[in-house]
């Protein structure tokens, strides 16, 4: 078969420059690992870390290769999760969301690279500061936490930014990319590969409940919003000029725009929030997911989504297309 | 010389897939012809409609082919502006912004195209439902008006319904496109060609002020806002539901999110905004551009930045890139 082959899929030593995202909640290791093996990387989702479910999901993992992923300002307020994650050895260590500087050397010690996700170019300066492996420049198409850049031409931003000032460091594309389509625009961009979070949320391997796979079959790409509600409700106190993407529904209906309201009432509300999402209910609580929802239109194993993005992509890129080159 | 030819070239009978989006008050006779002899198809910004400027900019464009483009909600109030210009013989008219029906038979009639500018999948249905000859999927990147969706999730969206609801509509993508790299992801992500604004905004023929132009140079593609604030000065009635995407300067830092005191101190700030804009002045009024800003680092002639966009989208579509396939 024929196969995209660069320094992404040499450095890490996969066969398909697929990564997924580290998805808090709903990347565990059994979807990390089935990315893995499938021929892509898998991180599992460190979100705001938890020990003891970090342990049970690098179980469930079961030895195969995987790496990780911390949501940066948080990690600062436990920083031995990441001292305990790194004794087993994941292959990159993904940082988001807040100043990598405090963790870069400590990832590099255990010989994991370093992933740095960028929401605009300040990040990405940042990133270069530190020498990330791996950039992420990650668009506001994307599902769960991220900013304002649209992904299509802040990924050719990036790459002339790193082109200039940290060569070796690769680059990944996030947000909206859900098939062999969103692959190969990402290489034409100037991506080494890609970081997919939605398109494997919508697999089998997911830690999503039943309810919420039906409600992102249903969506169009149209029915998401960035908004802060769900983090008031759950009282997790993100930084400014974050938001997170989630479906559209009564809850973002009746909290969007309405915010103070929400805080004040956060006693009652949050756990209303944490219940109805704990139950499944799809309606009441913060689905996460992106605009790639529009492209979704079956839950599958992770292995037929990476399977089929990367043979998809490479026939693309073959030019098996109706465009001619004359 | 390697070119990309598909139905879009030949359809329209020009040599690149690259059209010149009808920038009002940017987009005259000379960009637009300028775009079409470079071997695209350069449109006239119609925009709000004015007839004198309109005859202008079609005698400017000294009979060199060429379309034009519309505001819809705002053509609606003086129609006869398409009668007029269709006398012009345009090679298409793009709508955008509103119910296409009432205007899709009588430039059908002219013999020219019909081209619907789509923000999300709503508008899309309406494309379908009047059979555009080309349907634009414009992404929230985009300078100037436009909504919510992102480029790089909403292009392969529409190429899946027009897919199975009207495969003869040709698809452009448009929204944060500057060079090679951005028309060549665009025909990964299944679009026929490329819709671009803030790239043309940025060369020598387009009517743009010199310190607006210096102020593209600086901009990285971070320093650009969606607000409202731009129409409300001006006292524009912009349907709900739009923005108009502008650079963060010192008139959008005064008056976004205070959107009512502006509206009440309109009859000052309304000239100031336009006595600005006459002046070139970069800081107290709208400079018009989208995300594309941080790709752009000199102002060229229109004919240079086809070539290169052309040529560069054909060197990565025939793998001349480091990705190789094995
Ligand atoms: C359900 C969900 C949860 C996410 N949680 C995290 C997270 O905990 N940490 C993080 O860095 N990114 C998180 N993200 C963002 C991803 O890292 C990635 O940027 C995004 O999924 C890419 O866009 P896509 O969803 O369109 O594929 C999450 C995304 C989703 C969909
Ligand atoms: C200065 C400027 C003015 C614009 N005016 C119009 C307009 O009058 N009518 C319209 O349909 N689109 C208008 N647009 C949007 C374009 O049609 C197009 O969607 C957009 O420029 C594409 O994104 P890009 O700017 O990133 O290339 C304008 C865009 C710019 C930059």
């Amino acid at each position: 078969m024929t196969a995209i082959s660069n320094r992404l899929t040499r450095t890490l030593n996969i066969r398909h420059p697929i990564i997924s995202a580290p998805m808090h909640l709903a990347a565990g290791g059994v979807l990390a690992a089935a990315v893995s093996r499938a021929g892509g990387l898998g991180l599992i989702g460190g979100g705001y870390g938890d020990s003891t479910w970090l342990d049970e999901q690098f179980e469930a993992a079961a030895a195969q290769r995987v790496g990780v992923g911390f949501i940066t300002w948080s990690l600062r307020k436990s920083p031995s999760l990441l001292t305990d994650v790194l004794k087993r050895n994941p292959a990159a260590v993904m940082l988001s969301f807040g100043d990598p500087r405090l963790f870069v050397d400590e990832i590099r010690k255990a010989g994991a690279l370093v992933i740095c996700q960028c929401q605009n170019t300040d990040h990405v300066w940042d990133a270069i500061d530190v020498g990330a492996d791996i950039v992420v420049a990650q668009g506001a198409e994307a599902g769960g936490h991220g900013a304002l850049r649209g992904t299509l031409s802040f990924v050719p931003e990036t790459a002339n930014l790193l082109a200039v000032h940290s060569p070796n460091s690769m680059l990944l594309a996030a947000g909206g990319i859900a098939d062999g389509r969103g692959l190969a625009a990402a290489l034409m961009l100037g991506a080494d590969g890609v970081l997919v979070g939605t398109r494997f949320w919508a697999s089998n391997e997911a830690l999503v409940s039943e309810r919420h796979h039906e409600a992102i079959i249903e969506a169009t790409g149209d029915e998401t919003i960035r908004t802060t509600v769900a983090d008031i409700a759950r009282q997790i106190p993100w930084p400014r000029g974050f938001t997170a993407r989630i479906r559209r529904n009564a809850f973002t209906q009746r909290w969007h725009d309405r915010e103070s309201l929400l805080e004040q009432n956060v006693a009652v509300e949050g756990p209303c929030y944490r219940q109805a999402f704990s139950e499944g209910d799809p309606d009441n609580t913060g689905v996460w997911f992106g605009e790639a929802a529009g492209l979704v239109s079956t839950i599958e194993p992770a292995s037929v989504i990476v399977d089929r993005m990367a043979t998809d992509a490479a026939s693309l890129l073959s030019g098996q297309r109706a465009t001619s080159l004359t």
